[in-house]
């Protein structure tokens, strides 16, 4: 989804609450669902194609399964079955318009946030609604397409370096959500120097795009700022909670996450404040060369008009004009009219306007 | 009542409290009431004329009555009598001035909110006051004139189709808030279309009805957000309470409403934001088109002003002016013309003016 | 006192606190004290000229002694005396400069509050200032002139109609708190109309008078805020205090006073909003008038800047200038200035400049 | 110290904290301590020059010494020997750049304001540091010169009227204070006068000096906010602290001077709205004058270019224009002249820019 | 570091969290480790060029060891193993990019802030990152690179003088806060006469390069304020915690440090205003400037464009124009231009634009 605002709940508006329709663009057509299943001294990784072949065989101390695609609603509903997971639940991981926050279904924990990536067009930025599902010793992930956002945390595991595979679901969860606020770090990062090309280009050579360039980053700005700001209560609840998933060791991660939240929070408002200073640049720019043209008018007309008018005087056609019968009278008019220029010139230098 | 600020208070300044006056416009002629009563296996619908005549008979889990028309005063003393109603609640369901709130009544509770649908001339939104009055296993809604915004519950209800037969009036309570809230995402919807439009205008052709729109918009955004902000504390406050009406397993879904609330306030502010870019887009298009119109000027000028200047000049009307009587004068004059005209413009293309 | 800002503490500066000054506007030369007495079956009322004629016989239910007139030191302090009043709570019925409170003396209360009424002039808005001290079975109201605002209360108390006579001094204070707050309403309704007729000027005719007056709104507004908006915390402290005067049953009015606050502050900031917009429809409106007669100015610089130039051409004495001695040079020239001008006019039509 | 921003912190920056530095212009050359003793039936009053001679003879209730100029440190020191005073409070009283707190240190608390009076040039606000300590039955007060402003404090000890001399060191403290939060209000009202007068020369006569002191303006009440605001959490402390020191019955009086603050705050509040709205009023006045300049010149152009056109036809030297030859070509031409002038001047009246 | 936005977070996104990257500009190529080991009789000092070689030898009261140079990953793992850190605080020290904040870690303490020193170019403020960790009886400190920030406190360990020596490692951890805020009031001073000289030029002679350091200033307030401001929480914590190393004694400077942060807080804000205010003032300088040019225009338009119609109309050729054949015609003319000119002159004086 780039980065519109659509309201597709009015698809759903009149249909009793808990049924199931996907809301958002359908981005791919097959749904992935891939299986890790690891503990202390094991780890296996499996890729099936219904939620049924995810057999809860063996013992393992941790079973994460990856989905990708959330538009076939019965691959969700054989998921509510398999987990016993609540149907509003559901509902919101079809939605893809939620905004981030934490809900406690009492047996297991529900997460939702909004993972950014750079488009195909420069200066787009795209976002996929990511939800985590995590209980006891299980998380589930559902992406809206299976990107490649937790690749690094699977090659963590498949590599067992790191605390990953000797801890539990909840650094699981840690882990998946540090990636993606990661991620926030580079957007900010290409909006950041998208931001100071503007700034030059305001002052150089201010146009109507520019100022529908710096409305775009705002807008983009204001979106992100929805995007990523809720998140600060999530992660300010998951490293205060005495939830029974969440073991104490894991909360200082979960606070280091917060510390981030609150450091992207802060640079969205710096560029955000940054935008407004470069509205500002624009028009007092467009007003100072709206001056400069002024002043050019004002220089020509006040030279020329008295010009104009002493050579308008002897065009007059009187009889009785000495002057006119005068051999010196031509070159002292124009004589006198050089001094005028002159004199104004030097004026206009005076008063600064050259 | 289509969206403007009328107070009607004043009507009623004087009269000691907890007189009934109707305060609104009235929208419908006639009062209809429909009685629907129903539990685990039993439904019955009816429409009564008077309110008299909902006879206290049978014993059905829950009883809804649905009042359409508010303007009868004699209509809401008989309910209030019924079921022994505060006198200021009757007040508050007749004066569709309110803000929407949650009142507590000890034996009952009082829930007022905006419904919003969109008028018939284009850009219009209109809006309607509706009371629910909910009690142990009955649940009275009052709208202005008996619209269909809860056709879709009714329909459940006939139909026995999903939770809604199975559970108490406070699941019934939710149904009818949550089909008023999902109008809101239509409503905001058909202005985030109407905003894209004027955008496109602003940049393109800005004229004083465009700031009239704009205006128009803000002011609905305004007017929008006073109607649907409270509810977030209504919702929050029925998702939190330990009520004697309120179950546990229905809390959840007054907790879903309330994400919509959030989300509703989130887009809300995102569209004050737009339409505050779009004034500073429709001054700066104004200011812009003022500089385009200064340029012509200052060109047009600057071009002919010399020119002007040498043909005065060879107006005059010396007797000793050596050049008229050249006969490469003319031509020679022609000349310099042509050159200081093309030398101009090419300045002018130098300065990006052209 | 009409709405300026006056600072009259400084005639107290170096005073010990608790001196009496009056501070305010003299109203009414003559102070009026009428007192109300009355339970659930008896009502008398009359008027004293001196606080000692209040004799304390009988034994009423309640005692409300109302006062009209606040500049005469000796009365107060006579009241002060006899319901052994705090020095400070005197200052402050002298002091009209007051902004509206609460303040809990152990065994009576003190209300502060200003009472809004249209002035004489169009657009005035006046103020009064009235304090209400309440106790177990007494209420004293001080108003800064004995205006009508009491009528309403005073009528139901001779006709025995309603809650009044069987209810305490609570609700006597509720049903007086009420009677002011109505006005509000009224006030409000005023000020929008007048809003929406300033909102006409700002588009079709706006001048330096227009923009005075959308000031003098700006200020009313705020000063109207200042009055009311502390209102709803004295509204929300009665509504939940446990004073010992207040009785459970009245707190449901205080709180359906303190929704009409709510209200009323709601308004208040949505017509601050619009006046707001007002400024930057006038300043709009000023400059596409700027505009306008730019466009002007441009037209007529442009169609008649190259007709003079043509025309001076040949206006020039050279003798020899082949078009001169041709009897259609005259026609020829007359021709291509009218060309030329139908030209420009065409372009300006494409530009939209006509 | 008239109003600057002055931090002088820097020439304390690497000493070691608690050295004593005076930081602040020095304003008297001298120190000059009053003691004052009283009691239920004494008062004495003395003058010394050391701190040393405040001998601690006799057994009064209250003993105030009242300490003017602040920048000799030997004397600092001896108060801080003579009532054990931490070192941070002395650096606090010797540094006149705090902001208004209220400091508990166990055996005695710190209270700092600022003083406001009237400089000498017009508009100008002087700002003097106050500082008190004050403990079970004494208190210091630390002006940076002996000024009057508790010149009426020393009258009513001396007079022994009111309750100051019956009362103990706590109504001292509020006595003094509340002789400093007077003046704000004489203070407020002159910035009110000079605002008035300001925004009448803003719509009469704006000029680049007006702008100078509307800012001015905007500076000196940021200024005084600041000085004012946190003195509401100062006495918010006082009248609900439980102290050793501060009598119930004094709170009262705190809350008093609370409300004041609150006041302050207020009217500084309204005041901020009024100078930023005449910031409006300036900017839209400068504008509404550069319209007007620009429609003279429209109208001297639109009206003198056709005429001129028209004169300059006729100055064309063709020898083929009949025109010329006839003896109505003169007053023919002269005539359309004027009736084209006449109609414009009429068209002009019509759109209402003349 | 100059004062630019850099999200060196990049670098890091995908590596597995607590991985040691040094995120920020490498300042120093050695890393300088100093050791002071004091207690109440004993001082001793030395430079280490490892870790390893802090030998845990004797028994000082407290051991503070000052670390210049953070981008050599192995010694910060060393400090690991030594003080047994958490990997996630080591992963903070290393990365510069953090705002001010306090970890609680159970046995230690960690605090980050910033110090700011006026960089080599006019204006430029450089930020270094102050790493501090605190425990029972030692301290860390980790500065970019070993600047003389610390130099104060060390020459106060080295002579003895002052609380230093006789107190515990919360006090020198007081004093190197100390230290490092008091720097924040020298830079707010310099920002204070930059400000100051740039308001005189905004009036005497704007220009664009004056709107580009207007926004330089903004941009540096506001980094300013968001290094300082989250300072205020720390010293709020640490003057309120009970934590195991944090004496009551010493929780009253780190009081007076929050009272500092408040001020510069208040003093970054006015700076702030001001700034914006110079903003508004340069606008309008620069459309007082509009102003002038347009009136000159049009007073030689006004002035001219007459005269030359008069001058034009004698200019034509009719045959009969009697005027021209008188002698007093030339004179006559000549006049009536100098009238009207005058007379025009006279009428901008009472217009007051010349």
């Amino acid at each position: 989804m780039t980065m519109k605002l659509k309201h597709k709940h009015s698809r759903k508006a009149g249909l009793p609450p808990g049924t199931l329709v996907h809301i958002g663009e359908k981005k791919s057509e097959t749904v992935t669902i891939s299986v890790y299943e690891y503990g202390e001294g094991q780890f296996q990784e499996r890729t099936v194609s219904k939620p049924d072949e995810i057999a809860m065989t063996g013992e393992p101390t941790v079973r994460w399964v990856d989905v990708g695609g959330i538009h076939k609603m019965e691959v969700l509903e054989s998921f509510g079955k398999m987990f016993s997971l609540h149907p509003l639940l559901l509902e919101d991981i079809a939605n893809t318009d939620q905004r981030p926050k934490l809900d406690d279904y009492g047996s297991y924990g529900y997460v939702v946030l909004k993972m950014l990536y750079e488009g195909d067009r420069e200066g787009d930025i795209n976002v996929e609604q990511v939800s985590l599902v995590f209980g006891e010793n299980f998380l589930l992930s559902f992406q809206e397409n299976g990107g490649d956002v937790f690749q690094g945390v699977k090659e963590r595991l498949r590599n067992g370096k790191g605390r990953l595979r000797h801890a539990g679901a909840d650094y699981l969860l840690y882990a998946l959500m540090d990636s993606i606020v990661d991620r926030y770090f580079v957007i900010l990062e290409t909006l950041g120097e998208r931001i100071e090309a503007l700034q030059d280009l305001c002052v150089r050579s201010p146009g109507p795009e520019t100022l529908r360039d710096i409305h775009g980053l705002k807008r983009q700005l204001l979106f992100l700022r929805r995007s990523v700001w809720p998140l600060r209560d999530v992660m300010n609840n998951l490293s205060r909670s005495d939830g029974q998933f969440l073991q104490g060791s894991t909360k200082v991660f979960f606070r280091d996450v917060y510390d981030h939240i609150i450091q992207i929070g802060d640079t969205i408002e710096t560029l955000r404040e940054m935008v407004s200073s470069m509205m500002e640049v624009y028009l007092s720019s467009v007003s100072y060369r709206l001056n400069g043209v002024m002043k050019v008018l004002t220089i020509i007309t006040t030279i020329f008009m008295p010009l104009s008018f002493i050579a308008s005087i002897y065009g007059m056609n009187f009889e009785h004009m000495p002057e006119l019968k005068s051999p010196w009278g031509y070159p002292a008019v124009l004589g006198v009219m050089a001094a005028t220029g002159l004199a104004m010139l030097y004026f206009f230098k005076q008063k600064k306007w050259l």
